[in-house]
């Protein structure tokens, strides 16, 4: 993989960046739309790549490793040819999940044990098996396994916790090393930063990560509840100590808003369930603010979804009519309002680099951050 | 509308014919997709239109008038303009709803009362505010209100019903004459032959509803639960009797075999939720016979879903991947499935009519019978 950053803006950290790897070019600040099984519920291969056009995806780990088993994507030749998506891929490591499975895992210096969410079997997971199963899954960038601790989290767990995810990014390296692609293209390594919401602990764990010379750099742990003044703050240092000329992701973040003052911040990669999921319950997110398309203000509205016109949902069909199908349940529902948050989470992250290498960004973002406060 | 006969087949009494209306033509025979609340589950208005590009699609008067409700259909200029679809749409009357309702409604002369399926409200469908309802829709063909009698079904209790239902069309005649188009396009009556499975019942309603003059005439309360032998023979007597002149809708039919055959019988029109539901449930319609998508059969079968490519998601997707989403319960599964089916069941009817006019209709519609038997 190849990093050419392309342009700095002078009024924030903001960057532009074009990645390259075997799959072809990822031009960032990038969103990558979640594909948890092998699919952006809700939306056609080739509906994400002829309307949202992202150049690069997410898949989970955990969810892949469980379902469909890494003996059938291993037969398949990979999740690209399994999914028949022959753009970039990442995927995560499976550490998000297991956090999310509190009650049901047990992390120790080894590794987690964990219970299934679909059939209460038991599983572990190892630095050195999530290695394994990820170069069998075959996505382009590949995560380090690590620990993400919740919100609040004691000072003492989250150091030590912090130095396990170090030691385990350790064992990650060195697995890796002896492990050899499974298929005809490359993959990239990116390690996590850790550190819960401790200036002290971020700063530590940026320099480790920073030290350990990835190819890209995350940044983890963040956006499980903290206020967002604190995801900022732990952003910005972070982003200070990691290295310039290698890409950042900031894992599982966040709202529109979010995705643009992490922007502005240094931040290159996001992905988040947010766009899909809140787009399956009905909202809708615009460039003038969100909307809960079941509301009884839409009811006889028969004007575009959204004269921007970003996909061809939003001119369409109706707000009155996509409200109809959410009260009557249908599938189409979800469907037009999965397109058109993707479409517009794709837009927003498409604009912020134009405004980066037109040298506007800072300006563009304020208004743009105003604007989306709003719910319509 | 008009109606002309191209071809009638040598050795079955199946016809090819195109219907004229003012959103253009129909060519039968003719499957219409089932649209019950203005949308065809799971399926984009521009997917329907490209790919799978029938003429006419149906909705369902019961649902449409309980959600969105009459006034919000109005106001959006009809339910071509509510749901964005400009080809021909079809309405029932309720009769086939209402009858599902049973418990939940009571019939008598003056009309039925009925309790809505979603919020337990009262309501009453009379032939003269079903036609007034229709007229609201603005369907290019609206349907009689009739008693569509369960199976078996007591020889009085049919006789008496179809009796009501004769007397109930005029009721609708009268009513419509009296009820101008809402929108700047004409709509197109046609009633319904019921009898249950009595031959001679079925014989005095076709003879009753041939009468009537009508431009087309629909054979409805069969598909609920006959064998198909008596569902054949039904359709053999009152095709018969209805106007040769006149297409022929046969009401809910059918499986793919049940539609050859009674094309075979002399029948011009379709509509069924078979191809729509059983996608959903991840059963699969192809030439060869069905698929349960679900089966561990599939679980590494790599191939494409259908090697026929009738639509674009037959070599899109492999059956592997297809049988994963349906076991993650993924929406893109049903997505998927659900175009296949109704891309299959309008091949098949437009392979009918090459048939009909090429002249070997019967010969090939006895192999695809064959055929079609099979389980994959």
């Amino acid at each position: 993989m190849t990093f050419t950053l392309e342009a700095k803006d002078a009024q924030s950290s903001a960057r532009a960046g074009t990645m390259t790897t075997d799959h072809g070019v990822i031009e960032t600040p990038i969103f990558m739309p979640v594909g948890t099984v092998g699919t952006v519920k809700g939306v056609h291969q080739r509906e994400l790549k002829e309307e949202i056009n992202p150049d690069i995806i997410l898949g989970n780990t955990y969810h892949l490793y469980l379902r469909p088993g890494i003996q059938t994507i291993e037969k398949a030749g990979g999740l690209h040819k399994f999914m028949n998506w022959d753009r970039n891929i990442l995927t995560d490591s499976g550490g998000y999940q297991v956090y999310s499975l509190s009650g049901r895992r047990k992390i120790k210096e080894e590794g987690v044990k964990f219970k299934s969410h679909i059939d209460g079997s038991y599983h572990v997971f190892t630095p050195e098996n999530v290695m394994e199963i990820q170069r069998s899954i075959g996505a382009d960038i590949i995560m380090a396994f690590d620990e993400c601790t919740p919100y609040p989290c004691d000072y003492n767990y989250a150091k030590r916790s912090m130095h396990m995810t170090h030691r385990w990014l350790n064992r990650c390296i060195n697995h890796l090393e002896k492990t050899p692609f499974k298929y005809d293209y490359s993959q990239t390594f990116f390690p996590i930063v850790q550190g819960s919401t401790y200036k002290d602990l971020r700063r530590q764990s940026a320099e480790y990560i920073a030290n350990a010379g990835a190819e890209g750099n995350a940044i983890g742990g963040l956006s499980v509840g903290e206020p967002a003044e604190e995801l900022y703050a732990m952003t910005e240092i972070v982003t200070e100590i990691l290295p310039e000329d290698k890409p950042r992701y900031l894992m599982g973040v966040g709202t529109p808003i979010n995705i643009l003052e992490n922007i502005a911040l240094g931040v290159d990669m996001f992905d988040c369930v947010m766009p899909t999921r809140n787009a399956r319950n009905g909202m809708l997110f615009t460039a003038y603010g969100s909307i809960n398309i079941k509301n009884l203000k839409w009811k006889d509205d028969f004007s575009p979804i959204d004269d921007m016109a970003i996909t061809w949902v939003d001119t369409e069909y109706s707000k009155a009519y996509l409200r109809h199908l959410f009260h009557a349940n249908e599938l189409l529902g979800k469907q037009i309002a999965t397109i058109h948050n993707l479409g517009f989470y794709l837009w927003l992250t498409r604009e912020a680099r134009k405004h980066i290498i037109a040298g506007d960004f800072r300006d563009w973002k304020d208004k743009m951050v105003k604007q989306m406060n709003n719910r319509l």
